[in-house]
């Protein structure tokens, strides 16, 4: 276990950054944020799922793009789970609180995928965007799986 | 004026991305979608306010990777403002829709603000970063006052 200074010394030694709850007035507001990354990654996945299913043609610009902004939005939602956000309009399980290791094991797996997804949309091949898609969608659905309702 | 080729026979070309309509299904789909990178936008933004004003200490990682996200949150709301979006759960004035060169003039402002916010994060140097935190909230409060009830 490592020994914890007291906060307030804490960010007077500039030992840490500001804490993740002090970027939330209230819990809800965490929760708007991190629905908020999630709803401008979910739109841009879904522009890249479009292409990389057939549903519209391929425009290795615009799916590099989405691929960029995906993998900007998979790392900030999770501040967004702060302690008391487990209430009102969230769909996210208590697992979310008891289980954060596991939870963070998830987040970190989207972003392994993500990140491929981004050099993969880089090449401007669409048969490795496709690979890459499906890798991400899975990581989507089992955390969606394990951690929401 | 342009000559506009029917739609389909444009897409059928390659000549154009799909059309941001396409990106949502509903008019409300982009509301939320407009909404939520803002909601990302300010929130990120509201952090480097918050050194740039002195009421968090300076950490120069965090005010660079947030002027990050807010430059490439800034390029993205303004196509969620559709035809038909005006309705609903927005605050958004009809100038939004009969002025659109007046309205993406000030997203042009915007986002040479945030381009130079985020290269003074770069930097490090706080000075440089309080006067583009400046600029680019000026840049908010014109487009606030404009086109937002």
């Amino acid at each position: 276990m490592k020994t914890a200074l007291p906060l307030a010394l804490t960010i007077a030694l500039g030992a840490v950054s500001v804490p993740a709850m002090a970027q939330f007035q209230k819990p809800e507001d965490a929760v708007k944020y991190r629905k908020s990354a999630l709803t401008v990654m979910a739109n841009h996945f879904s522009r890249i799922g479009a292409m990389a299913n057939g549903r519209a043609p391929f425009d290795a610009k615009v799916a590099a793009d989405s691929a960029a902004i995906v993998e900007t939005m998979s790392r900030l939602p999770w501040e967004g789970f702060v302690a008391g956000s487990d209430k009102g309009e969230t769909a996210a399980l208590p697992v979310v609180w008891t289980e954060p290791a596991k939870f963070k094991e998830a987040q970190e797996k989207l972003q392994a995928a993500t990140t491929q997804l981004a050099a993969a949309a880089k090449t401007g091949n669409l048969d490795s965007v496709k690979t890459a898609f499906g890798a991400t969608a899975q990581s989507c659905k089992a955390c969606h799986d394990a951690f929401r309702k």
